[in-house]
């Protein structure tokens, strides 16, 4: 089994799905507003993606500006067990689910699939992810599968208060709302735990943070549980980190580095995406361009292709000897940063890593040259070496400032060196619909696997669920699958309905 | 551990390296006389890849016909512990080694690498491979790090006389020639392995046949062996039966799933050889032609990729509902062969699996519809569905027969449904370098290691070997690795000189 | 000489250039507010692209109200021959400008290379073009050259103030603001002509309503005037009518047909905004989509290309049988749009020609299916055939509008049929560049043109200023050109200098 | 009109078509026998292409030496009229043709088409082209349209000679055969023309060498003819060179620069036989090797599309401005030869110009480089500078020589700088297809208009048969083509039935 944690250089792992659209300003002033106020409880564990920027459509500017905290409100029926900014708002917020559902006609198939079987009936699911119109559809899939669910946000900001009114009146005690105070994370998290009158048996997590509460506040409820599922690069991080010290004490299965994650959303979103920021961003026409991507992991290879198709003309930096051969291969030069940081038009960061470009690279820059994240890490430019007093920091955009050195040459960095993908370009739903079917297909898979197949570890999902996940979508591609016949079957020594690949078929 | 033997629909194995170049017509002709040679004995269990035609460049016509069993020749050292067809022409099967010796840089790094230290000091290598110009580069180095080294052919055509001469001649005991009758190859087998005069202690094979013999007729050798290393699709699957069966004694090392393998060979080498291969043997304009390509694995994903650059428009069949999702993604229509075998102009088969093609769909190809397989199996095509009487077959040119309807229509097939890129096109040398580099490590590392690290079991190369093996290839392209710093790798819990993936890594 | 209108179907001429960069819903309101105005005169013969919607960055909503035509307005130079929204956005403007000029570095090298020699010494421009910071560096270019110039704008929405007021403050006569009404918009011209103050001698128009105009009002004017240099296809037109009527009294320039035009600004513009466009729009992911694009010339080649590049499933469609043997070469089927209407995900129109997409298309189209238009004309899609009692219009988002099926079937049209590159994307400023650099040199050959070069009829640029615009343009890409030597040159029985080809070459 | 000669450095002119497909050595002994034969008359104009060497599928070496000039031969008619190798090869040969008509389809449908009417009807055809089984296609389909024709070989090689015998079986005299000496080539012609028996009314060139014959022996014979049809590079610049100085007395058209010719010819068939060529002559491997592509006319952009899409790193060099951007915005470096002389791993040649590659740049590139040659002329590699005493020049296979420097190095020359894709790869049917239908049309156009459209100058092909050319192709590739309704024809002010496109147009 792969226990290890993902840690190459060309990695370069993606934060977890979105529906981010519009260009905002908000963080800034939310950081500002958090940093003034004197919280102090656990701020040190708060996982790093709980707050990232993250925009969100149609909010509201003109929402009341009460804390949900100390308003008391009640769902049609009756219900009282939530806290969202407005359970007005649950209409528009399940228009948007139903459009929502459109886009992730796997889920539709698992909901119809359960049929008269339950597959999670008994389960009691406590959930942790943003909470957006396509999250709201995993979460009552989960419930016509028979489960329960209660539901906190994995992120201060990318609440869709709408939704989470939606999903209250619909029955889901849920408890976020866009722009909580770091106090108020970890109090919607509490509340939703609600340790004492509801035993949760199964944990879906999405940066680690509800994993972290609980071991470190309600360490008993692990008894009860059979398992975690975790998305995100983060959380997965500090599962391996557990397991490792052997402080795990359930199984989890690690989703992000399923096939389907890291095939499809790495590589062909990021492909998608990195044109989009940076036209959105730039406007910067392409043919001619030279460009450079650091990394030559999924998110460099989908950047690459995308980027040589129209026209620039690439160079690639790796640390990874295989990697680095694939983009010889691939027909770009394999270089150094540094050899070409004075030529190029571009860069874009796609390692996972730290301080990829560096002050001296920087310093080589021609004026105008754009520089752009597409990696894991919002450290892989390091930011530190241009708050420099000599520098002057120009904000011409949302998400595009100007960094001006004293001679007049400009470096164009955008998204202040975040995630360009979520901040400046949008996650198409398809991915979405992938990672959902995912994360349901985990939890079934952990809660009805029989005693003894999980141990105390991290695991991937096995073939046959990820085989299934894909199968659900083609679909969407009116794509038909061949069959293996009996004789062929026992020609390849391998069941006519998979799995269809070892385990260590790369794809 | 990844155990289980390779059975993936769209895997797509390949054979393995050759330097096969010429059209070649021998195979009826050998074929024909083997059949009519009344031998038994093993022929139930020779691989299958040890007939496959195979020809070579520059294999005269008018060589010496008498057997090379029954004549006997010295070199000039005074040395006879050897079989070959001409002892005389190892001046210019010298020449051809030192061409060779250009192409394969990472093997003569390797040689200046071991310096004082020896790795394969005190090795005793038994070999089985094709023996070409390349593979003799990869025998004398084996001898540069300290093996002693004797060699037989794993396939009766595939012999270039001049270079077993020249190996021969260097002081290399190889029993080998092109042509041999099956009795030979057995006898050149037996006499390599000389259980009595020498005792082996690794054994390198390509196909299985060596090992499969010792096992037969030697078993007490592999009291001494410390381990094979298999390098074909075909070996792989023999050993991965044996492990289930409990009858593996020593540790295997897979060759054929190496990352460098899979990504490279199958991928980079079937781009440009579908390419090549359909170009020698019939011409054919590729813009505008609409072609189906059975099976998306590695080799699927080659020749679709370089189809679709030329102007090609394409479909995939798939069973695997993964790789299916990737063609889809990839911007191929994926299809059931049956939907579009009348219209396409051209079917490629590269699925690894049996009778993809069937009767049904050559029923309804139309007139001139070209036919080719790149997959491993050659029963990909149902040829014996073609073999009826109402069909008539008509050679048109060397590896280019028709079959010919009743009404007429004429579809055209290659290389008798054998491997088109082993048949008709060349295999690049940085493909046969990397695969012998890959060889030689597994060697030294199945050698070198530690009691109890390798088990009876069938092991992938180490990943720091993978990378190594990469790493040597890269001054080819003139390729600038950057390097890992002490604070990164700190960053990422990696050592600075990698491995720099988990195991679970796909590329 | 090539003297015939351009009429293919497939030629899919563009808009000009324009800097729009954000989605605007303006014009609506002020067409309504048009519509109500009961005014007559000429309106019948405005150009439709006078009033094509036009957004421009950083249009206040909060300006002055009140009519520029009754302000008295004064340059700090006490200049009051212009008439602009507010001459104190001048140093704004002025910012602007110096901005643009980095990006229009072909246009500084003729300030340079004007040095001692004015080519336009004793020009007096009248020039009609959009206002923005980028034409603005061409006017400024111009009178650096030597020339007088008074300018109006060609488009009632699409002036940006602030640079007309920089323009009016450094010296040039200009008479345009963002939302003139369509009395101001001729009112405008006809302040600018300032027939009996000022003769002037060259005309620049983009359009044709300049032209149009003096014709009308002023013919007298043409005596003195030396020829017209026109940029639009809606021009072009006019002009070729008029020259086949025997009406064109003096010689013109057709700039929308310079090979830099038709193969940079329609092929690789088009190829980079069609993706912009549409993401931002509707963040639809490519790959593996269907997509039909109607119409193979320039334009349809680069939707083609760059839609292909990202993975989707392409048909085209054509009437002109030698751009549909080229799309089957490139790799497309050719296909009628009612073959595969039902199919498609995504309909893109880039024909020039007239409801090429109409009722009986859009009955089969699938639920969701997107619908936009890249070419010149906005009748490509018959939106009559949509504006029908049981078909319900529904704005989900600025230039996204769904038209809604009885069965709940939604067509998503963008930019109501309109351009999408013009109103959805950016217009990269090389592409502005390229043009303007065009019309300057359009100019200088029209003025310094030895008597009877040019009659009165319509002429391409000649090659060499072709080439010259494209060699100021090499630079910006680090591109070194070869010479030719004086041997080559008599080889070829060609100047060394240029040009180097023929007339009839395609490029 | 466009009379001008085709004179640019990226033009890539090719050869016209051919069937060549095995490497041949014949030349160098056929050149070396020509040289000692002591022939003068018109030596000093035989155009080149008629010695350019030419190798021809299936030419038996046993075939009886005796001239076919000594030789009396009949048809089985009782015919005499012909001069070819061997008339009882004619049923061999006729299979042959019947082979070739299955590929070109449009010749079948002219034939067909003519049914009542013989658009040729009274046409007596002088022609001089290649004699292969597609020229015969075409031979015999004037035939059909109601032709007389008479035929001799413009190459003294490539003709087949079965195709020949099959000709003069058909009726057709014909005087030609393989290997012809200088003094044959110029015998058979005369033959051909057979001045006082038959008087030709149109002629058809390939090269020139006919027309210039007439010119000098017979020139009383243009008082009849109607026109001359000529398809080569050579041959048109020979017409120009008459046109110009006022010598051309019938009118000319020049099928070499159609549209059908340029744009796919060129383009198309080079992007492919590139690939074809360098793989059948050294089996380099593409994958992230450096190229460099001199000129980017239509042959170097198929060359850089081909090599790109398999993954090279690619250099451009120009001395053409406008095609040097069309290079930076396709995203190609575009450089100086000299500049990337040492890194690339091939050099091709495709400008059309004279030493484009000299000493000085190939005493930079390093062991192993290989040079190609894929543009018009011959002496694009200045091979006089590689003819010195310190280079040794090594055959190491059929067009493949190795230029040996005293250090050691070895440049890699293919086809010792002749054309690559004429010499070492197959040329598809369907260019041949579409140059043979292209030769038809224009012989009836020129044939059937009216007095006074043609006078003595040199023609391009009106566009609408360009356009009747492209469309009886598009079946070969099930392309629909739309139909423009009167609404639109209107719209568009042209015929519904073409020509759609302004003489301008680029395509």
């Amino acid at each position: 089994m792969d226990k290890r944690e993902s840690c190459g250089n060309s990695v370069a792992f993606k934060q977890p799905h979105g529906t981010q659209i519009e260009f905002t300003e908000q963080k800034q002033e939310l950081s500002k507003r958090t940093a003034n106020t004197g919280r102090r409880t656990l701020s040190h564990s708060i996982s790093q993606s709980s707050t990232d920027s993250y925009g969100s459509v149609g909010s509201g500017s003109s929402e009341d500006e009460s804390s949900p905290r100390d308003r008391s409100q009640k769902t049609h029926q009756g219900l009282s067990d939530f806290c969202v900014k407005n359970i007005k708002q649950a209409e528009f917020g399940r228009r948007e689910i139903t459009n929502a559902q459109k886009e992730m006609p796997a889920l539709m198939v698992l909901r119809k699939g359960a049929g008269g079987e339950k597959p999670l009936a008994g389960a009691k699911v406590l959930g942790c992810t943003h909470i957006t119109a396509h999250t709201a559809v995993l979460i009552e899939t989960l419930s016509v599968l028979g489960a329960e669910c209660r539901w906190a946000a994995c992120n201060i900001f990318s609440t869709q208060n709408a939704v989470a009114a939606a999903l209250a009146e619909g029955g889901t005690p849920v408890f976020a709302w866009k722009g909580e105070s770091e106090e108020d994370f970890w109090w919607c998290i509490d509340r939703c735990v609600g340790a004492e009158t509801w035993q949760p048996n199964m944990i879906l997590d999405d940066g680690g943070d509800l994993t972290h509460w609980i071991h470190k506040k309600h360490p008993s409820l692990f008894q009860n549980i059979k398992g975690v599922v975790e998305e995100s690069v983060t959380g997965i991080h500090r599962l391996y980190q557990m397991s490792k010290a052997g402080r795990l004490i359930v199984p989890a299965i690690n989703v992000n580095d399923s096939v389907t994650k890291q095939k499809f959303d790495n590589l062909y979103s990021c492909k998608e995406s990195i044109l989009d920021g940076l036209k959105r961003t730039t406007g910067v026409m392409f043919g001619g361009k030279q460009v450079v991507v650091c990394g030559y992991g999924e998110v460099g290879k989908g950047c690459c292709a995308a980027l040589k198709a129209l026209g620039t003309i690439m160079y690639v930096t790796e640390v990874d000897p295989i990697c680095a051969l694939q983009a010889c291969m691939d027909g770009f030069r394999v270089v150094k940063l540094i050899e070409v940081a004075r030529q190029v038009d571009l860069v874009i960061t796609c390692t996972g890593n730290k301080h990829v470009v560096g002050r001296e690279h920087l310093e080589r820059m021609k004026d105008g040259c754009i520089l752009c994240n597409m990696g894991n890490s919002s450290s892989e430019i390091d930011l530190g070496s241009l708050q420099t007093a000599e520098l002057r920091w120009e904000r011409v955009r949302p998400q595009v400032d100007h960094v001006v050195w004293p001679d007049g040459k400009r470096i164009v960095l955008l998204a202040e060196g975040r995630l360009l993908n979520l901040s400046c370009s949008t996650v198409p739903s398809f991915v979405l619909s992938i990672t959902a079917t995912t994360q349901a297909l985990a939890l079934i898979e952990l809660y009805s696997a029989p005693e003894g197949r999980y141990k105390q570890d991290v695991y991937l999902l096995p073939k046959k669920m990820d085989e299934y996940v894909a199968n659900l979508h083609l679909p969407t591609f009116d794509a038909h699958l061949s069959e293996v016949t009996d004789e062929q079957a026992k020609y390849l020594g391998i069941s006519k309905h998979g799995p269809f690949k070892p385990n260590y078929y790369r794809y």
